[in-house]
């Protein structure tokens, strides 16, 4: 198996504690930003460029590499019939949703002046 | 006021979405570790250093500093009268616990081999 498809496993993992496995994962502050925009119903590479917090395409790239590797996210032909391809979460990428609500549900509650502005479709 | 004790205001935050700003606190491989361990009960810097995933001093002293800037936990006195400080959750750090679960309930499930070992007291 090539080096770059290879996924954690005890050897190289911090600890067998879930918390750890998952944060080696989604534990930065970008990752899960994309698992937002996929829950929204953004799919291409250009709506998650575009989302207002700017993440940078080199680590767009990775973020997203990575998490085909995990099976968060699969990819699928684009709907507009060019050779690029879309994103969609897999049911383990579904899955993660509750942990998504749960920062947001905090995020709302104790920093001043949040909003979830975001809606279902890209702008 | 100092430049450490500043917190993100609506001009150094990515935006005001709820998730983006709590991945601009949380959002890192080590910070919700920490968290895990103050959960746990562990209150002393020496605990957290102690954990599993062997978190560096200098990461854990820069993390610590940030949960105190964002009141998310508060310093108390150690219970062995020494003149070290020991550290406990304040109402918005217990408010990060579902957060918690929400990614120990998707580790515990979607990765394998990984086992919630920590117990309530350090070793």
């Amino acid at each position: 198996m090539a080096k770059t498809t290879s996924k954690p496993s005890a050897a190289t993992r911090r600890s067998p504690c879930p918390v750890a496995c998952s944060l080696d994962i989604v534990g930065d502050r970008w990752t899960l930003l994309v698992i937002r925009d996929l829950v929204f119903g953004r799919t291409r590479f250009k709506d998650f460029s575009a989302s207002p917090e700017g993440i940078p395409t080199n680590v767009l790239s990775e973020r997203l590499a990575r998490l085909l590797r995990h099976q968060i996210v699969g990819q699928i032909p684009a709907h507009d019939g060019t050779k690029r391809s879309a994103y969609q979460l897999t049911e383990k990428g579904q899955a993660l949703r509750p942990l998504l609500e749960a920062m947001c549900d905090w995020g709302l509650k104790w920093e001043p002046d949040t909003q979830a502005l975001m809606t279902s479709e890209p702008e």
